[in-house]
């Protein structure tokens, strides 16, 4: 067992405190990892503010994680101390249903098992919970390991693994390049790393934000078009533009309204998960052969060409690096969109 | 200019009487087409009623048209007098759009022109309303008429031009074939030839109706399952099982409950276009990858594709031929789900 520092919430209003965590032994494919960053993402507030109802306390939020290997299991091949790794939002999987088999382990058909608050046994995780990022070590078997390029940095990689992850999935799924005009929803965390890899992929790409506040930001990292969506000229300028919208807000918008900037065959994409129901027209999506999804992070292998993708382009996250005793704050922050853009733990302030 | 007998409705709550009106002379282009039968469906009834608004009367409905090529105009080089044609939804568009480039005339960005109920130069139609084909002739621009193989009889392949089109566009768009799990909402003048296609195509079939009534019938035509959605174990049942769902029904339907029997990267694609919006939630889609689509009939080249389709498997739509006086008690039967599976009117009996 590994003792570690990590910085624990106990309760939906509490506050984050240092605590100390035990990380298991390492079995024959482990990876232990000695954490140097961890972003914060949308998704700890929610689980760790019980938004999304069942987080068990205390609970260790961080799924985007960013380190150097520390030890290693006696088969581990991928990885040896001293390596750039990352972790992201999966640890585990089932590995034998059909998306596992397809490198789609972000939908196994068991559930994966998520970097935090999921439930395992005692030998993965003393406490019978798994435990996230906000800590100083994590023992994570080699398969859900992530390589870390150099030419990255670990700070500006480590919201890669979540976010940078969540936007290249759908924009290589719906095929953004060259030809293609591009939109992102929302201009936050998600967004604006969705901008820098819509762009890199030769995409044209526009933003679509509530104000304008962030226009000369989604220019400088790629934007080709910013638009305000409070401005209701937006929707008639734009109507039949874009051959694929990513929405990474998670706010109840319009939908319809979106739809309708699609053209022939255009696809939106929903990446946030609001909790009320939208609403939509089969007549928007039926006269242009439109379609509404949705996407979920990337699977392990999806994960790492991202991070090849992102070092070979130069692209990290945007980031406000803060030390572990400003968690509470940060996360006030984010809730008021204070926040460019995205918030990185010093994990050396544990 | 030629004198055709139609049948028209002159008021939302009237009944179908027999008119004359004027077809154009020919221009260089134009077919001039003597109607054998013509399907009814059900958007001819939207329309009659005005439960779409904006219908002008009188309205002569009708685009599921087949009959015999009667006269061409001088430059006229795809038919002949005697050739067996069909005439479908679409009799025109402005042929310089993107759609319109890429044969997908029925997104026309600029509004296709509908076979009836469209608003035309008097030159076009005299009456300045095109009129459709609950008549004797029609007149239609040759890049607009469709060739009907030998080996479809015209009264069968009469509904093709529009349900068979339908269908069959969604159906090769989302690549239903061998291995694919397909699943077909409603067994009705859509669900029906639709089952047929999906099944000629390979894809592996499966009705979902309202109850069973049909079941005999659909694994006739193809279907390999039917259930019953009235049933709740049919969606614990087949829930994460279909690549493509097509749906044929208008009415308001629980979406959300659908695209949960969608695996993995699929889709469920509406055809018919309920009044009232739908309700989606964006983890449904999120979780599996699942999208929501829709589509509308088919371009030219695509119908033409189907109809030769439809020929070398020996499809045609299943149906029960009327004379023309009987045009609104069929309409009532249709509203009653009273049909197998497809009303098609005898011209001769005009």
């Amino acid at each position: 067992m590994t003792t570690a520092a990590a910085y624990a919430i106990t309760a939906p209003d509490g506050s984050f405190e240092k605590v100390s965590i035990e990380r298991r032994d390492l079995g024959p494919h482990d990876v232990l990892i000695d954490i140097k960053y961890a972003g914060i993402c949308h998704s700890d507030i929610h689980t760790a503010r019980n938004e999304w109802h069942g987080t068990s306390y205390p609970c260790v939020p961080g799924h985007e994680i960013a380190g150097l290997v520390a030890g290693v299991g006696s088969a581990v091949q991928k990885f040896k101390i001293g390596d750039r790794v990352g972790v992201g939002c999966l640890v585990n999987s089932c590995g034998k249903c059909g998306p596992c088999l397809a490198d789609e382990e972000q939908y196994c058909l068991n559930g994966p098992i998520w970097t935090y608050n999921n439930p395992v046994e005692e030998s993965v995780q003393v406490g019978g919970i798994t435990f996230g990022g906000y800590s100083t070590e994590i023992v994570v078997t080699e398969q859900f390991v992530l390589s870390i390029p150099e030419g990255i940095g670990l700070d500006v990689a480590a919201p890669l693994l979540c976010a940078g992850a969540t936007l290249y999935s759908p924009l290589r799924h719906w095929e953004a390049g060259p030809g293609k005009q591009v939109a992102i929803i929302g201009m936050g965390g998600l967004g604006h790393v969705g901008v820098k890899i819509a762009a890199a992929m030769g995409a044209e790409v526009t933003v679509l934000s509530q104000s304008l506040r962030k226009r000369e930001d989604g220019l400088r990292l790629g934007a080709s078009h910013y638009h305000a969506t409070s401005d209701r000229q937006t929707f008639r300028e734009l109507r039949g533009r874009f051959d694929l919208i990513v929405n990474t807000v998670s706010a109840d918008l319009p939908i319809d309204d979106y739809l309708k900037l699609l053209s022939l065959n255009g696809t939106m994409v929903l990446l946030g998960l609001p909790d009320a129901a939208l609403t939509v027209r089969a007549n928007t999506l039926a006269t242009r052969r439109r379609a509404l999804a949705g996407s979920m992070i990337a699977g392990i292998a999806q994960t790492q060409e991202m991070l090849n993708f992102c070092a070979a382009h130069g692209i990290g996250a945007e980031i406000e690096v803060i030390s572990a005793d400003e968690i509470d704050g940060a996360y006030d922050r984010v809730m008021a969109s204070d926040v460019q853009y995205r918030f990185v733990i010093d994990v050396a302030t544990m």
